[in-house]
């Protein structure tokens, strides 16, 4: 797949892995559309599913998923501390590999069209693909919750949807459609049990408060290890970035007195996160990924392919000789 | 390719770069092998073509432009001062990818057979590939060069090749051919120009002198920075690890009150190296490469080739439950 959309709906149900099985199915029954990852939590009583796609796999992939959603869950009999207002609660699309984000914002607005349409439920556009400013948010569009949403909906003009008649649909709810950067999920664990701590941490790193501008943080205690955790959010990795987070939690917890006990990736992790990281920590002064062995033996190959398609089998030289500069692996 | 060798043949020709390219050429005329990198040395007069091929393409091509260079190449007529024996000076063969080592001797030595009997070139196996003990270290291979090896070649047992006459080829001398671990070549830059602070620190933190095992290491000038370098080899990278060769030399240069000014990479790195490096610093509890976006991808992609091709299609769920574990990228 040269073009690939990341696609990562939440689900209203965290306690039945037939139903989120169910789920899977109807997004893998696509052709094109490639489920890479699912979590549930039954605390929340909640479902993540990620799944990547070509752009137009993705929408059908996401219409199918959430009218699968509509008919297995039934919002009127969940209960969650999780804030949500739909079976499938909240679906955005996220440019992973050649695909820009107003394409993105245009597969969220086709997909939330066909939602509206064909499954008579209420959307709300929010993230890049939000209609209205006070629904960039996503915070702000389910904020109070599902049986806030069903009484108001129909009366408070403030509430209305940007898609479908303004009325719940019976046991689905509404839905948040959105379109926003890939999110990279990380947390730091300190060796203290003092909650304050992780959550003065918390308000010193993060953006809402002055800190790193695309982090979110709270202070979360960590139950059986005894130790307390900045649990993150990076919105924007590319800007707020991986090793810039490490550092200021360090530097925030040696102000406490308190170390590091270790991080952990929750989900997936883009490999140039990784690689930015390495390179910070390394001081490497010329790392660029063509220094990446694995990424340069498959530029040669695409290389190789293209010209077999070519059928200039005159050139096959290898990589590009301007491409060459770099030592062979060391004089040996 | 499923199965892959890397091959790194040093040249005694670093100065006419139409020379090199038509090596290029004959490693690139067998199909399979695929050329990385080049690196060309005008002071050592010496180049490295760094290329990757199937097992048995990796023979031909390395037999062809052995032989290219025996064309090419007249060691009678090369001066530089690197210490070198032949037109090709070294031929390592280094499992790459569904490759054993000792799959890399087996083709060290075909390849050792064929140079000797097509080409007339004496042979002596080094590395993983050595048939004596004493010929291990390449640097006892090749220590008194070329011209001092045609003189005790004849007449010296201690000298006799492992295949071939003995007896220097006229103008192309001799060859080492061996099999080895991928080796990474990295430098790390010092805020200082006494060189003596470089050398000490390499002496603290190479193996030969106590300190990291797999870790060569020596003390250089960097000309036109005014500072000095520890120019290192990590020949075991999986066992001496990147981070820990930074860490030992920021702490050496801590002690003289030297501060790091950089690093390089030269060549090619490993990935995992670099994801290595950042578990290591951000001091990631989860880290593993199903954790990378474009791996889990990429084994997703796979997975569904499987499946197409076992024509079954009624189990396009996605990527094994048991490697669902994780997150979804964070509730959103």
């Amino acid at each position: 797949m040269d073009r690939i959309v990341e696609c990562v709906p939440n689900f209203s149900e965290g306690r039945q892995p037939e139903t989120v099985a169910r789920l899977e199915e109807a997004i893998a029954s696509v052709d094109g559309a490639l489920v890479l990852d699912r979590h549930m939590d039954a605390d929340h009583h909640r479902s993540v599913i990620t799944f990547v796609a070509s752009p137009e796999a993705a929408v059908e992939a996401a219409v199918r998923v959430v009218a699968r959603a509509a008919e297995l869950i039934d919002l009127r009999r969940h209960t969650g501390e999780h804030p949500r207002i739909g079976a499938t609660d909240v679906l955005p699309f996220i440019p992973m590999r050649g695909v820009t984000m107003a394409e993105c914002v245009a597969l969220a607005l086709t997909a939330g069209e066909r939602i509206a349409g064909e499954l008579g439920i209420p959307v709300y556009f929010y993230g890049y693909a939000a209609r209205r400013a006070d629904r960039v948010n996503l915070e702000d569009v389910r904020r109070r919750g599902f049986e806030q949403l069903r009484a108001e909906i129909e009366t408070s003009p403030e509430r209305a949807p940007d898609f479908g008649e303004a009325r719940v649909h019976d046991s689905a709810g509404a839905i948040a459609v959105g379109a926003r950067h890939l999110l990279v999920a990380y947390n730091i664990n300190l060796r203290t049990d003092d909650l304050t701590v992780a959550r003065r941490i918390a308000r010193a790193v993060r953006g809402r408060d002055g800190g790193l501008r695309y982090l979110k943080a709270i202070g979360i205690e960590l139950g059986g290890r005894g130790l307390v955790q900045v649990s993150m959010n990076l919105v924007r990795h590319e800007q707020t970035q991986l090793h810039h987070v490490y550092e200021a939690v360090r530097r925030e917890a040696e102000r406490w007195g308190v170390q590091i006990a270790g991080s952990e990736i929750v989900g997936l992790m883009p490999r140039a996160a990784l690689q930015k990281s390495a390179e910070y920590f390394l001081q490497l002064e010329n790392f660029a990924p063509e220094l990446v062995l694995e990424d340069r033996i498959a530029a040669a190959l695409a290389v190789r392919h293209e010209i077999k398609d070519a059928d200039d089998v005159t050139e096959t030289g290898g990589v590009a000789k301007d491409e060459l500069d770099t030592d062979g692996g060391g004089l040996s």
